[in-house]
């Protein structure tokens, strides 16, 4: 819903690139009420090119994130639109010249939200999917003496090489739009973005869930093509190509490691992570293999491997589309809360 | 080589759509000698943008394909270049007015060659690799009487939904660029090429290629954007666009029961194909995962599935990048040539 959250003003924020973003804005949303003892707190980053309500699937009366237990706090990333982008950002910064952000850019501003603003001292549980998975993982690293749980799902601690490529994949068939003129376009680059829901398609879900017809047989869609120009073209067509090349760098150049804490010391990061995890992939999902979130897990001081078992590929952890998954996932975060 | 292959002009050829194509060729190489008895004859049809040079690297003295022993034939397919495609064939039905086809109007083509010029009235082997295999899928459902053996590897008998939207994202790719000009460009859509090339990237190998850098370590690429560029790119960039498009609609729309024998039955198709099989996927390849040749067996009447245990993705078949899979998969040639 537009105009649902507020904004805490950054002021000027020097991101690692070395950029600095002057009277920068943090989009955010809460629900539910920070208690006396300001304990129960949980911190739920948004994912890629989603937004604070893209997040409240998970949120709601007698789910785990129980706004009448929990003081959650939806932090909008860099990029997405509501917090700083290349599409709100006044000159000189505007468009293609909105600096690259990283990761850790993210999570230090979102730490300022929680700590200045709230006076929050202690957060309950950091969680996220894909993407907010990346920052829940940040948030780990960062700051794990301030932190009880984390649960990132269907995301990772670094972009992997194949993930990488995969959005090499994407990126290039929106610059393929002569329209998208390197950033300064005057419309929006419609042919690209429709190029980014095709190639998407076949990487958010799996072979088995097209297989299975859940395009048609669960979620309604009329024909494939339907699907694809509905669903994968209609999700793309009204997002900025320069968010969307924003937000891409920062999912590319994820790495808690990259930083002047860890210094590019990825075991080391992973180990500081204290908070205990359920670190949760989704069987199926073909950017975010199981086999990446083992290697994480073994690395970590206190962490669970839980895949979804699901067919739903990167689907399996959001957005809330697959009630199984999401009951699953929601049972998780219940048993990680209990302790 | 330029050159080192020969045409069988097929005069005027009707295709599946209804077009037809007046003095349409079929290029082709062959490799050893067909006996007096015409029984040593191996059919060995190219893949996706592949041509007979391609295909070579599966033949040679000592191999299962040994020219000493069995005639080998490399039809090429319509739309690769050399057999009539977008780019060679005369107006009116040159570039984008290339008609569609199928693999069961190549099969049949490649069936006139094998009788018409050759008088072969018995294949021992028919074999491909991707969309060989494909149209090796084809030939055991078309001419089962007349083959003795099929193995088709990393391919299948009809295209998965699955498969689709990943040809889907490559088409969009192409497409975005404004270059392509609905396919009567005079100068080549380098952009779209390029970005087929990076689109096809994180699909052609596995997560775990990327995961070993096998890329750098065994490819000996210099870097990851090096593999993009010097590898994908450089790979589809010479490459016509309109026999791309053509090709890749002959992939989308291959399916063994599409034609007036089985009319859509899939799995009547499926259980004519009387010649022994081996099936051989790919254990890692996303386009092709080993999931669908199950269902293929399943079935069919005399066939066995033999996964390639390979983290090389799609190239776990071919085009014989890595040693010990190519070792494998010629292994196992012999052993059905062996009856």
């Amino acid at each position: 819903m537009p105009g649902d959250y507020e904004i805490y003003d950054l002021g000027d924020v020097r991101f690692q690139s070395g950029a600095t973003i002057r009277g920068c804005k943090l989009a955010y949303k809460t629900f539910g009420k920070l208690n006396a003892a300001k304990d129960n707190v949980v911190v739920y980053p948004t994912w890629y090119s989603g937004q604070h309500q893209d997040n409240e699937w998970l949120v709601g009366k007698g789910m785990a994130l129980d706004p009448d237990k929990y003081f959650i706090i939806i932090p909008n990333m860099f990029g997405n639109g509501l917090s700083s982008s290349p599409s709100n950002t006044p000159e000189p910064y505007n468009g293609p010249r909105f600096p690259n952000v990283t990761a850790y850019d993210n999570v230090r501003a979102q730490h300022r939200l929680v700590t200045e603003k709230f006076g929050i001292k202690k957060i309950k549980l950091v969680i996220g999917w894909s993407m907010g998975a990346l920052q829940t993982f940040h948030w780990g690293a960062l700051y794990p003496d301030m932190i009880e749980y984390i649960l990132p799902f269907c995301g990772s601690a670094k972009c992997s090489r194949h993930n990488y490529v995969f959005l090499e994949g994407v990126k290039a068939a929106l610059q393929a739009d002569a329209a998208w003129d390197n950033g300064w376009y005057k419309e929006k680059p419609a042919k690209g973005l429709r190029a980014v829901g095709r190639v998407y398609a076949g990487w958010g879900l799996s072979q088995a869930f097209y297989r299975h017809e859940l395009d048609l047989k669960v979620l309604g869609y009329s024909s494939l093509e339907d699907f694809l120009v509905a669903f994968w073209e209609g999700f793309f067509l009204p997002k900025d190509a320069n968010n969307l090349l924003t937000m891409l760098w920062t999912w590319q150049h994820g790495d808690i490691s990259n930083n002047e804490i860890y210094k590019g010391d990825y075991k080391k990061a992973l180990a500081a992570i204290k908070p205990k995890a359920y670190v949760m992939p989704g069987r199926t999902d073909l950017y975010f293999p199981p086999e990446d979130s083992e290697n994480e897990v073994a690395n970590m001081p206190d962490a669970k491997l839980i895949p979804i078992e699901s067919i739903w590929g990167h689907f399996a952890g959001g957005p809330g589309t697959n009630p199984e998954d999401v009951k699953f996932l929601d049972g998780k975060i219940k048993e990680l809360l209990a302790g």
